[in-house]
């Protein structure tokens, strides 16, 4: 709270109680949202797992969240990377957003398509966060500074809805800083994220509803240990470029070539509903957490990472409403696992490895992944999860999948 | 009729009455079943037309032919290929095949698959020469000599049934004896294939019911022109090469990796919907008769025959049902006209070098590719259709679509 009265001007003791209030309030509409979303997904999950004729139904229910989104008004392009986009411009979101990623990611989730419920509440949270702003009617704290823009509000509720979900309040304020690339906007208001992010987290933990990643056990300090946390960040660094590249240049290629989200949705949910049915890979449908889960006991096939990675690049590549967070993790925890055997690392511990590095490589968010990581896995983890994810920051390129990273906004 | 007399042993006069006869009951047979094929396969284009939706079904259709074959007790996996080396194994051939690859074909054209109806017609006259010759107990012609093997009569139904379809009683002729690799059996009775041959043509040419090719203009001799035979026969070769190893190799995969039958077609199916929504490759569907017609008349994109081959080997990769001969026509006249402007040559006579040369390089049949190839251009084309024919045959590799040539036979 220092910087709010380090310089002159005057606090406005009105605005200090509604910052604080609509903090509050974000916090309990983002825990709500991770909530419903989770009892949603995980519904579709089971459906999906218990019907697995419904991967048939995949082409009309792509259809149908793209018809849903035309009814709500939505732009039809609008997923995470667009609304980072949004954020970073300070663009309106919308509050119609909430519903429609909710019910969008609910039918991809049941027709068994590989995306992951995270991003989604990252736009519901963004959503709800700007709704929720709205009746407080929120001005600068200080008198006389310059107004409060638009994306405050829904980076709040990204904060919330997110830390929520993972039970990783700090990892998830710095996961929106990061995504806002410390826009001065944002990032003076990290008492308000930290607020509403760690009363979303309370009310989550309250209920026990959420991604629950289990635990791993740390090893003890060895120097093949080192070794393996700088061939898992190499790994992940080289994966999570291509992942990356293949999202944004599938995206592109998707919306120039085939146009019509609508065309797009269906013939995308018919590709991956084939290639599912001709390679027999329905284990690598829907969020992949059971996947994710199987990687943190010691269990992954070789190639398990590049197969999830391509349908999930196919899925949100067509325009399939859902999220590339989870899958990102689930891909990072295969490729470390898979990678596990090689300096005679415990596998569980590689894959936790994997999974911060992965997602710090390919989102370009590396302090996220590292608080994340050290939310989940507990602080005895964070040093080697720090060495991974820097080795993999440091050796891929600078394609993130919601766009370029901090650093090379800052060296520009 | 030399042969027949030529060595001791006297000949039965029953059993030549009898061979006469059942040529003419196989030529009145494959006629027929041409008809059926055209009147049927045109019907299922033109709805495929009307209503593009049908390419959603596609699935569905392919499973319901897969179904159809179970009921009917065929083989799952029995195409063109495997018919061709029952033929060269003197196997049985099914009767139910005529109405199984039928029906077959309808359902897969219906949908939109990528696949012809001229190997259709190869199966159905297997099928019906099979089952007509069975009451005239056959026998040789001379006393004394080898018993009937079992492939003749299927033999005999075929060149009718593909000489009605076509217009083209010599090419078909000649192509059944180069799929049966100038085995002795069968070709000792070229006069019965021949008389079958052109009593199914004559029928058909009084009906004029079947796949009538449009003639195209043949030029006045010149250097460039000789120039361009060589051009496409060398390009021909080189996409006859990829194609038919292509086709074999997702033939392979496909019955390794995906195993069922069912599931093969159902994948292919949401595959092929797939890729033809997300491109718009609606033009490609179907046998390719208006891309041919299109091609003759000077009319293809650079990368169309391109396109084309890839759906067909999808298609028929996956295991749905119908023929691979029409697509190769489709496919050769499409890069002959691509190629038709390099020495300002004609395109339309450059597609019809096209046709020729890729169906000889990817069949493996050059005798048959040049017969009908004058028999549908007419007979001033044949010394351009003979040099590139020739080119392509010698410059591509022996991976035929139904296995290797006579030629590398000999040479063993």
């Amino acid at each position: 709270m220092a910087e709010r009265g380090a310089e002159g001007g005057g606090v406005d003791p009105s605005q200090v109680v509604r910052h604080f209030l609509f903090a509050l309030a974000a916090g309990g509409a983002g825990a709500a949202a991770s909530i419903a979303l989770s009892l949603a997904v995980d519904l579709a999950a089971r459906l999906s797992g218990r019907f697995p004729w419904l991967l048939l139904a995949l082409p009309a229910l792509g259809a149908a969240s793209v018809l849903l989104y035309r009814a709500l008004k939505l732009p039809a392009h609008l997923a995470t990377d667009t609304l980072v986009d949004r954020l970073r411009r300070n663009d309106r979101v919308p509050p119609a957003l909430a519903p429609g990623i909710l019910a969008g990611t609910f039918l991809t989730v049941l027709g068994g398509g590989s995306v992951g419920k995270e991003a989604a509440a990252l736009q519901m949270g963004a959503s709800l966060g700007a709704l929720v702003g709205r009746p407080f009617k929120l001005a600068p704290v200080r008198r006389g500074a310059p107004a409060i823009p638009q994306g405050y509000a829904a980076a709040t509720g990204m904060a919330a809805c997110f830390g929520a979900l993972f039970f990783a309040p700090l990892g998830s304020t710095m996961f929106v800083l990061e995504l806002a690339r410390f826009d001065r906007a944002v990032a003076r208001h990290v008492p308000t994220l930290l607020l509403a992010s760690f009363a979303a987290f309370g009310i989550a933990r309250l209920t026990g509803i959420g991604d629950v990643i289990p635990r791993i056990a740390v090893p003890a300090f060895s120097w093949p240990l080192v070794v393996q946390c700088v061939l898992v960040g190499l790994a992940c660094g080289a994966a999570g470029t291509v992942f990356g590249t293949g999202l944004r240049l599938a995206r592109r290629v998707v919306r120039r070539r085939v146009g019509r989200p609508l065309v797009a949705a269906v013939a995308g949910g018919l590709l991956f509903a084939g290639i599912v049915l001709a390679f027999g890979w329905q284990g690598f449908e829907g969020t992949g957490m059971p996947l994710l889960r199987g990687a943190l006991a010691g269990h992954a096939g070789g190639a398990d990472f590049a197969v999830k990675a391509g349908l999930t690049v196919l899925a949100l590549g067509f325009g399939l409403k859902g999220g590339e967070i989870m899958p990102m993790f689930t891909v990072g925890a295969l490729l470390g696992c898979a990678l596990g055997g090689l300096t005679g690392a415990a596998a569980p511990f590689s894959a936790a490895l994997g999974l911060a590095a992965f997602f710090g490589a390919a989102s370009r968010c590396p302090l996220a992944a590292l608080l994340m990581g050290a939310e989940i896995f507990g602080l005895a983890a964070a040093p080697y999860l720090a060495l991974a994810v820097a080795v993999a920051y440091a050796g891929s390129r600078d394609v993130g999948v919601f766009g370029h990273g901090t650093a090379s906004e800052l060296a520009r």
